[in-house]
């Protein structure tokens, strides 16, 4: 992220910031009321098929970000498009970073990383 | 499982069944229309506070299997636990064994690691 853009936007380059603290791995103990809201809402956001593609092109884009610009094939308008990736967004597992006239989307990394360690310690 | 009751029951001890074809890591490449139907049912699995926390419940009791029987304190009924235990079983992520009076539920191990690769993958 360019420093001069710095100042304009939002901090999202901190992907740990409420991560560590969500959830233990679900084989340790029984997850509380609020971890569970915490995981579920991360868990629901991947919960739908054209949202988990978008995010996976996010993720698998050149340079790990992509703009509404670079997603055609999904078989959706980019208004739909733009929707899912908000949602992506407020539930943590996207940052975002307006340049010009798109707004581009990069994977949390943090976010992702604890879940999937949620996950493997389970599949032991 | 004793493999006296092996007859009696659906084939469930192949936790590798079905995995490996699931999914690339999702920074690997965009999924496909399918990958991400069958990727999403198992998110949208995870993605209720309550099925989470029941699905930790089981996760972590002892053994690695729990029935309804086990569950008391997530303040929802036991009609409303055996709902969602099913529906975690329609998704993959459980398994189930009646025995006598109770079925009890197990996490699928293959099933879990893999959609725990998926996201560390993506986590790089």
């Amino acid at each position: 992220m360019p420093t001069s853009r710095a100042a304009e936007l939002p901090v999202l380059d901190q992907p740990d910031e409420g991560v560590a603290p969500c959830c233990p791995p679900l084989t340790e103990r029984p997850l509380d009321a609020e971890e569970a809201e915490r995981a579920a809402k991360m868990f629901k956001a991947l919960g739908d098929p054209v949202r988990l593609r978008l995010f996976s092109l996010v993720a698998s884009h050149e340079g790990g970000e992509a703009c509404v610009c670079d997603i055609s094939d999904v078989g959706v308008s980019q208004p739909t498009v733009s929707h899912h990736l908000k949602k992506l967004k407020d539930a943590g597992l996207l940052s975002s970073e307006r340049r010009g006239t798109w707004v581009y989307y990069r994977v949390e990394p943090g976010v992702l990383a604890a879940m999937g360690q949620v996950l493997t310690a389970a599949g032991r």
